[in-house]
């Protein structure tokens, strides 16, 4: 449907223009050899797991109607175990380039990584419930029933945090960025091209429930 | 319900966290005669106004079952009008502070400030289309019922924005506090403090959704 192929375009800018930010603006990738430039995976990675991959395991239900349940059940649960390495690799990185700097930098302190750790440890623990659920065949028919509105519910209520959680990041960013700013006698902070992402996040949050509504 | 007595603690304890963050800790408030003090109204309004006066707004219908339907809905459109005006007060609160500050700070620069203005925008809209529709004579039955669906959405989306927006709005005021603590020989920043506003925003927001679910 058109709500479908709107999430995937709104999904692939938000990671494209993350990828532009990071590779292009800010000095492109490395690993643990520069951890300032190992950090520019994290939000790459973050965002092609908690968003892109995340909203597409959710719509696999919705774009694969005429495949067999026990296929697409597969599907879903494999890309959500996709989203979960992204995010796993994005964590490493964030954590590498506060650890590894030559004057480390505290973690754990922001209200970004507080939320951002409960959103993937939550994401982590809906994925093993529905994998138990959903997949295993110890379950009976009942109690999948009653559990099934909680997996929907709780799979939106965690993507709207992950949702939350980049809005906070990439504002985060933007304002270490500002901090070097009046060095260069200018105030007004290079925002422009980050103001892409959020909307993109924002109207995939908003698309995939539009859809699942 | 136990939902809706949670949802008024949280809302209420958020509001009391941030006036006390901004009352306390941030040196009090004042009106155009101190810019920096000013702002300090403006987390206090935004959240009274686009937190806690919205999710009452919404619980309107669910707390009072047994009241005349159309004194339920004025109930409902007076809490909603009143949370505007909050918010009306609260962005001249930050735009003073920055307009009037010795060294003027730009405004609508950050992505905080771009969510904030659509937020509200859209809640003014919702107001106005529910005002027509639901109080004013006017519309058809078939048609009020057309647009009911979509009222409770966007009810519950903007509020999720709102939320977002007002995440983002405590990362920033954070951050602008860290900025002055190197000087001070130390790196983590005060967010003691700041932890708890956040965590009732968000439940806040959760508990609505699933109270409306
Ligand atoms: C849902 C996706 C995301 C999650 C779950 C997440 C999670 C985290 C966590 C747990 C930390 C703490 C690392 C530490 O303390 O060592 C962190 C740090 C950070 N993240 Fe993210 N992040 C996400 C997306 C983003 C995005 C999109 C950006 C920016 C464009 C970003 C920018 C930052 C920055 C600047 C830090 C360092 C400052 C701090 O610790 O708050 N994050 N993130
Ligand atoms: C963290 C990972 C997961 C998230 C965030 C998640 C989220 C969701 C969401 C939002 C839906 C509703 C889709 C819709 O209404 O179109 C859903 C449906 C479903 N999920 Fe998951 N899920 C996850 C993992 C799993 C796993 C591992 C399984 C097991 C194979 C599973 C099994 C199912 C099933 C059976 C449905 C019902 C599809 C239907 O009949 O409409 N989920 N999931
Ligand atoms: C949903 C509630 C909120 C809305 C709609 C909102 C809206 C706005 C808007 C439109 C501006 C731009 C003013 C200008 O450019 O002159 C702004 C600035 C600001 N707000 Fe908020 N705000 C909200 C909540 C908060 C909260 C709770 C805090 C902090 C605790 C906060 C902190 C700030 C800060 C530090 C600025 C100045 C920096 C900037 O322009 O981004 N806001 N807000
Ligand atoms: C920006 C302001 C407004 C917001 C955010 C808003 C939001 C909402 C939400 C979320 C609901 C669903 C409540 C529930 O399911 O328990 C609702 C219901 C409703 N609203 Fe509004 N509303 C607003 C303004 C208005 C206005 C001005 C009117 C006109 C008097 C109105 C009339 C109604 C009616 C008639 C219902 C249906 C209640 C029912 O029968 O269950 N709303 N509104
Ligand atoms: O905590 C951090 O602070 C900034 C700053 O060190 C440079 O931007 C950054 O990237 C982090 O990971």
């Amino acid at each position: 449907t058109a709500l479908v192929l709107a999430v995937q375009i709104l999904g692939l800018s938000a990671v494209i223009i993350v990828a532009v930010w990071m590779g292009h603006f800010r000095g492109g990738f490395a690993w643990q050899s520069d951890p300032a430039k190992e950090f520019n995976f994290h939000p790459v990675f973050m965002v092609i797991g908690m968003i892109f991959l995340y909203s597409d395991g959710i719509l696999a239900y919705r774009v694969f109607r005429n495949m067999k349940k026990l296929y697409i059940k597969i599907l879903h649960g494999m890309i959500h175990l996709g989203a979960l390495i992204f995010s796993a690799v994005g964590l490493k990185a964030v954590f590498d380039s506060h650890n590894l700097a030559k004057n480390p930098i505290p973690n754990m302190y922001s209200l970004h990584s507080w939320m951002g750790i409960i959103t993937v440890v939550l994401f982590g623990l809906q994925w093993l419930s529905g994998l138990t659920s959903f997949l295993f065949p110890g379950l009976s028919m009942g109690l999948k029933k009653q559990y099934m509105p909680h997996h929907v519910f709780w799979g939106i209520a965690i993507l709207t945090m992950a949702g939350a959680t980049a809005l906070m990041g990439i504002t985060e960013k933007a304002l270490f960025m500002m901090k070097t700013f009046p060095e260069n006698g200018s105030k007004i902070p290079v925002l422009d091209y980050s103001h892409k992402p959020p909307e993109g996040i924002l109207m995939n949050c908003l698309g995939i429930v539009i859809v699942t509504l």
